[in-house]
């Protein structure tokens, strides 16, 4: 099943592990800590184990910006716009440099805003990449739309465009607009396809209905099974299997009997298994060019249910990046 | 997804909630106490959400009715004959006259015996209406093959007349015998499908296989998928997808690790996602003219436990009068 | 469902329990005490009640076998290799015997290096039959392949011929060759197939692939759900239907959730349901010759947990000796 090779990542194959504990597009504690985690599980072990050439040159602390943004008040309803708005265009540039060299990177996070970023590093190197979206939510309120103002509920709005810097909700005089550096990038929302959502805002259910984004909830993996529906997201999105896929996986795209330790669990989710097939069928594609695992929080629930979501992070990473049964 | 219209539901679309915290049909106390909790955890205020009008007039005590059959000696194995033959008439007529005013009675048991009630309303109003019978069980044991003379596990043999007041396996000499009020109710087999079944008695099997009813067991949600046996069902029941629809769902239909606080947990039964998949599909279909929930027992298991049979138990209504995922 | 006949099993259809409280394929205590727990769980007379005659003359205890095999040093890496061929060996006699009196028989491990016996059982009785066996693993592993020198991971190697008494892996100098009773055996890799693997050696994963084994991982199972895979493996192993079959199904099949104490248990693996499924559909082909349910070890895990899989178990069994659901 293993493909001889990946269309667009060279031999010998390296995989650049982009560690980014970062937590400001959300509101708990916690989740800057699952990718420290999940790399002393071990993980950069098991992808050399893969086959894999592995780059890991350390968390990416973003102190700087960190210090930088010390006043950062909302702009509308928008929380930490200028930290999240900075955090994100330097993972972009970390992102896009290791795709730029030939490199898979591999994004640990840290909340979903950093999506921003990781897809922003993607298009640069690969413009015709489509997005596969593992989550229970949409992430793509706007800043009109949004209830709690986290940016980690937003990403995909700003990547597409239904949002940007010039309409952030709120009156901006910063030298340099948050957001700015996202104007010129765009995900056409026919390049969009999402697996798992359970959990969408109704403003959100307007938006992908009126773009008419590849939207596979919970309802349509009861229906068609998920074998089925990996091929209809891959057919809407990436009808001849040529254009590179960036993996975007929120673990709580997993059932929380699965996952349990993540900031915004939602029951009725993927099994353990449903979300390993997602990424065993992606990786068989030959096309995956990025991968993102995000959410994984380690300071929520007790220390089994951490050790298990870490190990199932690790594990559906590993499948993203060729592990196979057989 | 959502059907502009109900086919049989006049716009502005009502749901009555019939509260029947009734227990006579079974032996273990609490399942009463099901409606109470149904409606405490805010159902009414979530179906208004959905856009429905709530009618809610309080919980039905059927105090009149105790009282008249404080004595009731078993006919034959009947235990609580004239109780429940005489609170389920009583629920008939409620039940009836919401469906005549051209709302949606939505019943919240209580013991499955009721149904004997809710589908006899329904049938008042929609004579050609199809049952979806969503259970662990076939509850369509006779006076005759019943072990433990529960009248909960027979409501559909009432129903389908293969049992009536004549043969109710004692001497009878009440004045007016019990479940004669049903004896002129008849719901062909033919209009009659299962889907969930694993706990079936031997004499039911017979039933099923003779009268060559459309029964769907865990077997074949493990075979075909629940959405193609929800296909398969409505199929048989309703091929052209034109008769009105009466959805009558016992949450021990679910695995006992979804909903754990019933009277007759099986293991093996329909995941959260598989029970929520039959409502949401039926409510696509437009036809739903009905709906009961039934054998929430809030007084097994533990606390937790309850908490969260309870919460299925309003997710399953919320999905089967309209909520949907995406 | 139920056929009216096994195709080859005379009537009155009996089933020889044959019990097997053997742990020397494997270095974890108690698997032995599998048998016999399943045994007092009532199973004989659960078969009664499915209208089998049921034979059962106590568990085999092999207890010369253990007294001649004292001494037992390694040959290369396998462990108890003298015990572990007379074992095998006797329990071959004893299943081909209940085969050649017609009658079916179900052998209780015990670790699963006791298939080399019942297969081989079987074989002498039908020459033609295949095999699917049901296991998280592959149990094909060599005497060269091996890590861990437990011979329960190696049954189908010899089995299939791929090892033999003359590659053991090490010097040795005994009368009779431990597993040359083995060497006339020959299952054709044609006739073998595996449903429900998750954690297979890449040595294994080669033989899998070089031999063209017909192998349904958990990958399989998501994409094309149980019921297809199934057909699929028969179609693969027994095309026209008519070849009998023998079942060898290792309890870690199923999911740690639903089977917890066993030696080997993995993530990711059969529902409860999936599990029946299986039994259920093989039953139903008329064409099931003999089953073994292996690797339950009440010593592992709490006594909760024990009684669990004990259960299933039973209920495994009952499945593939014709209880249905409706
Ligand atoms: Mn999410
Ligand atoms: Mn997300
Ligand atoms: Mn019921
Ligand atoms: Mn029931
Ligand atoms: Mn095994
Ligand atoms: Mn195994």
């Amino acid at each position: 099943m293993s493909p001889q090779s990946l269309k667009f990542i060279p031999e010998p194959r390296t995989v650049a592990i982009v560690g980014c504990p970062f937590s400001g597009g959300q509101h708990r504690l916690g989740v800057d800590e699952g990718p420290i985690h999940l790399v002393n599980a071990g993980l950069g072990q098991q992808l050399k184990d893969l086959g894999w050439q592995v780059e890991f040159d350390g968390h990416h602390q973003f102190e700087d910006i960190s210090a930088a943004c010390q006043s950062d008040p909302p702009i509308g309803k928008l929380k930490n716009p200028r930290l999240v708005s900075n955090v994100t265009e330097a993972v972009a540039k970390v992102v896009g440099g290791h795709a730029a060299k030939g490199q898979l990177p591999l994004t640990l996070g840290g909340d979903h805003s950093l999506a921003m970023g990781t897809i922003a590093g993607t298009l640069s190197k690969h413009p015709d990449a489509v997005v596969i979206w593992i989550d229970a939510h949409a992430d793509i309120n706007t800043p009109e739309s949004t209830d709690s103002g986290n940016i980690h509920g937003m990403p995909l709005a700003f990547l597409t465009s239904l949002a940007s810097s010039g309409n952030l909700g709120g009156v901006v005089t910063d030298e340099v607009r948050p957001f700015s550096w996202l104007d010129k990038i765009h995900l056409p929302t026919s390049r969009l396809a999402y697996i798992g959502l359970r959990d969408v805002d109704a403003g959100e259910k307007a938006v992908l209905r009126e773009h008419n984004i590849a939207a596979y909830s919970m309802h349509e993996v009861d229906r068609y099974g998920i074998g089925k529906v990996v091929e209809m997201a891959l057919d809407r999105v990436n009808p001849g299997r040529r254009a590179p896929v960036h993996l975007s996986f929120d673990v709580d795209a997993l059932d929380p009997t699965v996952a349990p330790s993540t900031g915004t669990p939602v029951r009725g989710g993927l099994t353990f298994r449903e979300g390993h097939y997602i990424c065993e069928r992606l990786f068989e594609t030959g096309l995956v060019v990025a991968v993102d695992l995000m959410e994984v929080n380690p300071s929520l629930k007790d220390a089994e249910s951490v050790e298990q979501t870490v190990a199932v992070g690790c594990s559906l990473v590993r499948a993203a990046l060729g592990e196979t049964l057989l």
